[in-house]
């Protein structure tokens, strides 16, 4: 493949804690099966957040130099050998991942268990709150020209949900609670919707977050300081925790039906002190997820046949040189929703 | 339980071939845990036609004289010993089955498949075309105020689509391709689309039944003597036939993906000659529906949800003097969709 | 149905915690579809043994006399209306269950969530420490003439181990973790190597229980204060704890392999404090059992075909005027593993 | 790597039908993720035998030199780039398909679906009746040093079975009918066992494989011809075909439970006339295997634990220039069960 490529793009570098920085960086020769992005859009992901912040989730640990942000669609500007040279100029939304493809987790379609997965924008690989950006060619999924680069960048948040939705057994007609209205919870109402979902209830203290909520998916919102879920008895199927907060994921519990499932989607403590006599008596199953899988080509159609309206919960944009204020944007204004970067905003 | 309710009603009796007479009959007296059903709107099944035309379906023969109708809602008008009082005056949607509740069939949940099932309206079960029919009270679905007693009677073909969209394991995201667009194929396009279906194909013959399609729930319409399905390839996940047509059937199937699902809810003849070595192939299931089990409260929460538009497919309306009539008129005019016989119409 | 069967019969019925009472009992008439069984054997269950000494298990309080003991086959002996007079003399296994049949639970198959089961032993509902017990038709299951007594009784606890094996998702192949080597745990383990599982590793801190395992059905056994289960790494891909102890299940989650399921059959306290970050992170599930469902005719017919090898686990055998002792067995005696009452010891 | 095996290796090559030729042929160079095993045991398959004698199955038509044989096992002579050096002397079973690891199939764990496979010994992809063959890395299985050659040769037909079995949904408890009682039908009685089937029926004409069947898993047999299975009733869970004989297949599916599940895995003709109706009225699920996905592992403990005894299948050995007489014997000789390849028989 000849390079028809730029030889440098910008990228936005954290550095350290609450430090980011614009440089300019040669663009990598693409391997076997690779695609170069140019990337449209970026959405701010709150975890990109709490990296900027602590510098740490969990056990990974930022310990040089990172690109942030896993949440991007833009279009294909190279390929790497072996790639269809036709896919030049394909508009793509990006699945942030590179599993290995041989372990029994990659073979049994559960490829975001991979032991030896690469996960965009975890250190140390590099995200996309840049120019450009290179992924597997079959990551990198083609979206309709109608799509948006943002709603492509969206894509990835949708398939959360979706993942949630799937490992919470959402059907047609379920009865489902969510807790917390953020990006998460409000797309989770709404593909809990495209799922069939008859009645979904999302709890979340900030009265902003239960209008949009209701104006897209939900069937009922409640403020968790006001109503006591203990009034629904035995009545959900579903239950996903979209919050973290262990008061609201403990008081949710009581209210799901015998036989029912609950699902942790939002990142809380290591433990949580779990009514199990309860999960037994009730033959409830608990679980989380762990990001996704084989969710973009359905998270694509999902949005790009009307289904799930996502456009909407984009509230602000900032150009590459101001990734900082991007990345608090969502902490720091109660009314921020989703905050996207677009590194054409400015050049 | 004191007897509160008239000791007579109409019915609609079948008593030869083309041959129904309306009769005054002593109403039963109720044995423990039924209930007795005034009946508002009863819904013309093609089975309805068929055991009017020939007396007999598979090994199922009409041997004296039988109520036919399965499709029905009404009011409680009475219960049975041991049955709340309360549910007098309950609008009901009506399930028309019996099953013994014992076997292990019924007692895993697959009580369609009970092999002493008494059916409303096959004979010798007298089924709904009268003035009252009894049924066990937890198969005497409560309904919302504001269904009517149409969409009640709809609840028996929507359950028969959401049996199949279940079996056939239509998936939100899923390409379903439906053949014919009677009540059962325009049902099932509309509830694969609650499903989460993004795409839905009807196929028919018909240009009425295929605009009504499209109208509500499919996406794309074609008719098989100008569209070939093999212009599709391997293309959809689920291949749901509601025609009992071979020619249907076995046009649709080359369209059918690897993995995917081809499931017959269509009566056609005792046999088919399958693509036995394509199935293998690709490894598609092919499996049938036979009536639904646990299906009404699902099936009215979602014409209550307004997840399914169903009172349109009534284009005609009969009372309980004119059931030869309804039972002909389907058949005989191309422009009905669906005939209901209201016996409050002519009293 | 004519009287054919004796006017009174013994049972031992608690009158108190710790007391025990031999008693004449009036044998009460059989309603339709009951039948009447002449009981050859009961296991005491840790249940029965904890009902004895507190009074109390949950939120079931033993208010008055109550004839304790749920795990018990016989002969049947009289037929109550509509039940087939064929009947009488068969030997059955009884399922200690009257479910409502006719709630949402009953009828998709779950009828052990049933919220209006009336559960053999637990009060008010009389038991089968008795010379006679009455059960629906279709609870007493048949079992071959070659099964014995005391085999049959021990369908119970077959059918807890087997409920746990089907929540638990045991698969051929499977890597299976067994808190628990009381009769539960063994024949958990047995269950689990009648479903194909491949490793079988039992954890107890009693040496004769984990050598009973070991000759049962394990292919591994250890002894918590020995060895450390994290030396597993992530390894099985089911866990089961029959031992209610929340230590043990607190080790054993960590060695769970991603994707795999956790399931607690034995009841501990009311609350455990979970280690949720690794459930999400690894996509475990977890999730309990109550009693059972449709296992009767398996557990019969996985004990006759010889996979399963129940009848070694009895070491201990009373009369009916010794079920004070026999509550206590297990209790009191380490080298105990099930104790049995056999009516017709002590007549 | 450096090089460190043999320029030259053997290979059986089949030139035109029924001929083969022993060529010294140069070993290519390995490719990254790639390993060279030296072959220690080759199973004939009836396809092999039939490529030998037609030049076609299906759509495969052998255009050109071929190296036919699918079923082998051997050691790790060579490792490619990017694989362990420490794998080199590894003993493992090949799976013998390359698939392409990037399309919705792959991703989804039904790789075997892929549409751009690679499978071995299916013109133009060589297959191993050689001293050498070439694999990736993760489809060639370790397995324990205890298993044979002739056992890890036979880990390819159990995968067949495994597979189907699978598909089938043979559950603890299950009765089975399996049609033919060559290899394929004897491994899958086999599989069903260990799945824990409790009644497993094989059908087959010849006495010596349905003695054969009877010793390795089956609790019964029949002769077609003499017992008639509609002495049976709806009786079975589980049909699975090993025949490929349409009268075999349509005699068999009425012995199917209400419920129940049939799955082809013998090749038979391009159609089948399918008692449809009565599919659809007991809801019978028919499908078919091809080839097979995520069973090696698997399939390779079940042997070594013991709960498969295959090695007993194998009633002769041919060396590598007897590959002609060997792909003859099954189809000429009735004893013959399973016929192997031994490249080191002949150096």
């Amino acid at each position: 493949m000849e390079i028809n490529y730029p030889a440098f793009g910008r990228a936005s570098v954290m550095i350290d804690v609450f430090k980011v920085e614009l440089q300019n960086r040669r663009i990598p020769e693409l391997h076997p099966g690779e695609v170069l992005v140019e990337i449209e859009a970026v959405g701010v992901c709150g975890s990109d957040t709490h990296f900027y912040e602590e510098g740490v989730i969990g056990d990974i640990i930022v310990e040089g130099p990172i690109v942030l942000g896993h949440e991007s669609a833009g279009q294909i500007a190279a390929v790497g050998p072996g790639v269809d040279p036709e896919r030049v100029g394909t508009r793509v939304a990006i699945e942030p991942q590179k599993p290995c493809r041989r372990c029994e987790f990659c073979k049994s379609g559960r490829y975001h268990l991979c032991p030896k997965m690469e996960f965009y924008g975890a250190y140390p690989i590099d995200g996309s709150f840049a120019d450009y950006a290179v992924i597997d060619d079959d990551f990198a999924h083609a979206m309709p020209d109608e799509m948006s680069g943002e709603e492509g960048a969206l894509i990835e948040p949708v398939s959360v949900a979706l993942h949630a939705c799937r490992r919470a057994k959402v059907l047609p007609a379920s009865k489902v609670l969510i807790a917390g209205a953020g990006p998460i919870g409000a797309l989770t109402a709404q593909v809990a919707r495209a799922f069939g979902a008859i009645e979904i209830v999302v709890s979340d203290p900030i009265e902003n977050r239960r209008r949009f909520a209701l104006e897209h998916g939900a069937t009922g919102a409640l403020d968790p300081a006001v109503t006591d879920l203990s009034e629904y008895g035995e009545y959900f199927d579903v239950f996903i925790d979209a919050s973290g907060n262990p008061n609201a994921i403990l008081s949710a519990i009581p209210a799901i039906k015998r036989g029912g499932q609950a699902c942790l989607v939002g990142m809380g403590g290591q433990t949580l002190e779990v009514p199990i006599a309860l999960l037994q008596h009730r033959e409830i199953s608990l679980t989380g997820t762990y990001r996704y899988a084989n969710t973009w080509p359905d998270a694509i159609a999902l949005v790009a046949s009307g289904k799930l309206r996502v456009k909407e919960l984009v509230t602000h944009r900032y150009g590459l040189d101001q990734v900082g204020e991007a990345l608090m944007k969502t902490k720091t204004d109660p009314l921020a929703i989703k905050t996207i970067v677009i590194p054409a905003m400015t050049l």
